[in-house]
């Protein structure tokens, strides 16, 4: 097991900082790259990412809070300057003569949730649970920092030839960072794509060749407004924006399930009204809408906006709407996949290899593996087993660090294999 | 016009401050009434109320947020320190001789909501805009204060015979203080309750002798607790607390109306959800209900926790409910009304007497009402019309000075004949 | 106890017949009246009423089957083929030389439901039960019938000067038959009318004099029209009814309360859909709308269809709706109350007359309350307590036939009061 | 061009007969076997289902109303009283020596619908258009039933070894005769079974060797029962029936999707209410459930009855369930789609064999399929391709007559390459 790695992401786990607002991840890794690698280039926040192409970016107050907080840590003040604003993120890159150019997606960001601090929790036991009240890395990226890192340096003394572009990338969990890094310069010249994801309810010392199953997903916002009244007296001056929402949220649920495949639907938070009093002028519905196809999204986008329309009509209500994050569907092309998974039974520590597995959710790494795609390149897709106490995303996720070791094994081995397939 | 009078609501309008916040008002009150009347005793702030039955009263934080804003005006310190945590109000007596105790209540406390600047506001024109961002005198409370002082000014100076009490009550608006006056020593000998709201849609010059259809109302606070699933990856998972929550909304406003008389509901300020993609696993409902009878404020109150519970185990949901504020229903006794409306048929400036008309919602000056009637007395809400350019409770509210005169004569005209009839 | 209006009153009870088939029940009254009273005139079916402003009227076959069933009692064929197509009902007039025209308004269909046979039930017992099983007299149509004939009986041996019309008015029960009496040239000559109901909830021996408080009324059909579609295979291609209806009804029933007085909306019939396996292609609503006033039932017809159309379009669904048939709302006037209040108060039998009370409901009497009103008439509607040991339109509704005669006695009391009066 | 099958199917679409009434497409099944194969045995109604386990069997007024029908055909009347009661569907059995026992399963009931009298649908056209003003031929089971005579027959005169079985099935279409035929003592020896439909959105000249797919279904149904009111007089005194309904039909197609795979739900005929101006005392779901799987399948049938349960108790209502008709999920056996797919593509008139579809809907031929797996056989379940101008189950459905022969040759085909295979 690399101490080092180890060692790397208990600090990104002790500070994890959700999308956005990885200020001192970023300087973390970019230092920590400086100290072990000798790279060729490294592209540092609005250099690395095509800033224009972020999703979800949070407001200014928010991103100054966080900044502060970075700073307060004492990370490299000139790399901290260049990020300001929520640019986050690195691409680093090693050139090793001729060959393909193979990238390695990671994403850094944390979840906006509390850490548990009961003593059976391995982070809390051993001094390495989260210092931010309301933030918490609930779903492995600080290992897939390490990994990153650690494949870095593992080719840097292989025998590997070509380009490596390591992808560190923000704000997965808000679907808000894979576009604007597919979006980036670096991402067009790549030849093959490897992303990764530890976890996923695979145990330690297993891998999963190719994930597919990838959602599509949208976020989507309505706004109600009606006209506020005195609930007592004039209940009947009142256009109920409350009541428009409730309608929209029982019928939204109802959208018919679709024949060709997958279909999803939440509303995720609501809010409306002003006071006990006073019938409701305004409300609010985050949703977000799935498929698994991009066309079975779209679907229900449309269904979804047509049922809100409505409801709020019903109440006499007006409606706007934003559209938030999004990413498409996509497939891990099987010329990668035998790849990842002939490696994968070779390498140490490995015991079970499954070829295919589904995802079951969304992940914005499909921005970035359908742009590789679209220029003729190919993508996979790969899953590294790990024991997780607690499910992802819950307050006692933690992982097994023995699958950061194998995580670095077996992409580094692939890439050393694209590269010899390739060359 | 008694310019003193309105001077001080002036000042008051300058400086509303919600339910339970009423540190200034109070200490502007108790200041006034010392320079200006020879009372015989004034109870201030938990000497005027039973603190323990005050509903709805704010957090902590929020309380001593609005008592640092009043003590850097520079009130007296000796008043403020007593109202500490939120204990408000004042109860001014006046001893006059032998004669029937006679009570009037008046309101002190402003909305917390934001006030025109508009320049065809006159309070934005002549410069007595609120100077707090967040609140305003919606609902001329300012000018119920004013009255309140007028009114023993000017008994002070009469013939009248027997005990004036004039209870300034803090928290109407949040139907939060009637019951912490109703439950105070003060009201116990009261033989006849006058209580006093100006506009209601009645113009300036026009006097509602007897106001009735007070509804009887009461807040509920329902907590709706799920459980929290992917919303891609498991939507089976989860027990999804808006869900709930929009079911319950939806059948609360279905309810159905009762043939004895006007019942409300009003789910007045919900929200649930943590983000776009979790099954929410907690959502709220503030609402209230309310009828033409306390016995139709219970039926809706046990309809709509029903609905409220049932649409909670529909979706798998716990919920807990908290009850918040409720103020009675009353009526005003016929004797009063008539002694009212005969005063106010030979009062200067008022050109209309009504003798009866509906208020159609809520007011906790019922408690004090049916304490009264309880204990064998009389009571009697008296409407004085006023010019008020905006709706009560909207940004353009406003009352037309000249009805504070109205509202002193009319009222000192009546305590003084109630005097003489009961001698 | 008249044994004549009590024989009539059992035999109508016998063979109750719902709106618009009162062919036997037509006949019988005719018959009745031309063995007993001496008429000037007598009109029946289409003379009594004006046909073209029936509302409600059944389709052909349930007519015809009504009219086969009660051609097969052996009923007087020239009368029975007189009202062919449901044109039903009668008017009787008695002419007593100079003085006012003065009104009776009684109705006479039953209703379809059927009737209990508990034997605790009199018309069990004693063998004057329906004799059709889905049809019953469950709210004293027979009782208002048999005090109609009783009241000609009675005035026709009197020292009444004037004019009687007794308008035996079919089809109440579906708010169907005030119309087209109130259209017909024999209400308009009318200068006082008076109507009639037995029991709501009086005792035997109470008079109520004037009641008040009928709401407005209208029906409305909502029908929806989807898309069909394999529930299974492909839900996705469904427009579905049934959901848009279960929308419309969850809504429907959440109009908001209005502050002028009484609403009330019910979907009272409600079907929809195919099959189990099929995505329902069409539903539809039969609802009522009510209000204190007419202009109430208005809001609640505007707000009902608004809410109905916006529940077809959220399911993408098309809605046609169809008018039913409708009532306004009315007053007693007070010169008819103090006349029936004080006849009623010198009759034998009566032991408690009360002036005022209010119905509750609907009533089409408002037709023909209102036409006399309009043309500068008095018009008052009488309760007449009888004991009723089932609620009205319940199986073991029935009438303490003791009241025919208070009805009798009290009306005929107060139409000669009314005609000495306008003399 | 069998013209004696045409026939035989276009005498059977002019008698169609809806689950268990199958009455004349028996006895015509039977007289048609008779007269042109060599039977070793022929069971035929009781005789050919476990009765006992029919599903879904229609009321005794409706299934005398079908006998009687059937009878005025004239069909032989031994045959016919066998059926009494709505025991229909045969099974005819051919030995043939040593060799494997293989079943063929047909299904021969009609839908309860209208058919088109458009001129340009070829029934009305060529005379042959239903003669049921509300029953049709409209899933080709009249083809079904000529494919399993022709079969017969074909196989009658080959070198077939071994027993074939033909399962002429009743009631297909309400999921009501599959378990009756599977219970029975005829499917205990079958090795292999073969089941197939035509058309299925597959052109004539297609054949799908393996359709898998089946959705295991339920049907379920709801009465609730709550209390009636008059809805002007007292609407708070009823126990709103339709109002449990309806939100019991919004919150059913909110039921969470499940990650596992596909679930369906739908209130397929839903009804409530007695009239506009009744609180609606009574209504009724008529539901399904589907699942990928059984288990998926029964997640969906939980859920549903908890949110009726619910959404009845919400509005005071009691609610009964009743179970209906099922059936399971199944697969087609490698082993048999790869034989079908062998003889398919050598199959005159044959132009394209696909593998594998999936059907999406639901079929009760899985009981069978499944007894006979579950015995240690394999089954397969095959679709003939057929042009259908209007889709199944609508008005204009037809089937290309030109498919019974590829459906009677590739099943032949089929049937003799199993017994060759099996011995």
């Amino acid at each position: 097991m690399s101490h080092d790695l180890v060692s790397l992401r208990r600090d990104l786990h002790r500070r994890p900082e959700p999308a956005w607002r990885e200020f001192y991840t970023t300087a973390r890794i970019a230092a920590e790259l400086e100290s072990r690698v000798d790279l060729d280039e490294l592209h540092v926040g609005p250099d690395a990412i095509a800033s224009e192409h972020r999703l979800a970016v949070p407001d200014d107050i928010e991103l100054a809070e966080w900044y502060e907080q970075a700073r307060a840590t004492g990370v490299d003040e000139t790399i901290l300057e260049s990020l300001e604003g929520g640019q986050t993120g690195l691409v680093a890159v090693l050139e090793r003569g001729e060959g393909p150019t193979v990238g390695l997606r990671v994403d850094i960001d944390g979840l906006p949730r509390p850490e548990s601090d009961d003593p059976a929790h391995v982070p809390a036991a051993e001094g390495f649970r989260s210092e931010h009240e309301d933030a918490m890395h609930a779903c492995g990226h600080d290992a897939h920092a390490a990994i990153g890192v650690g494949v870095l340096e593992q080719i840097a003394s292989s025998s590997f030839q070509g380009t490596l572009k390591v992808f560190f990338q923000p704000a997965e969990e808000v679907v808000g960072g894979g576009k604007s890094m597919a979006k980036s310069e670096h991402i067009r010249d790549v030849d093959a794509l490897l992303a990764v994801h530890v976890g996923l309810d695979h145990p330690t010392g297993e891998i999963v060749a190719g994930i597919d199953g990838f959602l599509a997903v949208r976020h989507l916002e309505a706004e109600f407004t009606g006209e506020s009244a005195h609930a007592g007296g004039h209940p009947e001056q009142g256009r109920n924006a409350v009541q428009a929402m409730a309608a929209a949220v029982q019928n939204l649920y109802g959208i018919p399930r679709h024949n060709d495949g997958r279909t999803r639907v939440n509303a995720g938070v609501v809010e409306g009204g002003s006071a006990a009093n006073v019938i409701p002028e305004e409300a609010r519905i985050l949703a977000e809408v799935r498929g698994e196809t991009t066309e079975l999204m779209e679907y229900m986008d449309r269904k979804a906006r047509h049922t809100i329309r409505n409801a709020a009509a019903m109440h006499e209500c007006d409606v706007a709407f934003t559209t938030g994050a999004e990413a498409p569907s996509a497939t891990s092309d099987q010329e990668l996949v035998d790849i990842v998974a002939d490696v994968a039974g070779r390498t140490a520590g490995v015991e079970n290899v499954l070829e295919r597995d589904e995802l079951g959710g969304s992940e914005d790494a499909t921005f970035l593996m359908r742009a590789v795609q679209e220029n003729g390149g190919t993508a996979c897709y790969v899953g590294v087993g790990t024991d997780h106490p607690g499910g992802h995303h819950t307050a006692t996720f933690d992982v097994d660090e023995a699958s950061i070791d194998h995580g670095v094994d077996v992409l580094s081995g692939a890439i050393e294999r694209i590269s010899r397939t390739r060359t």
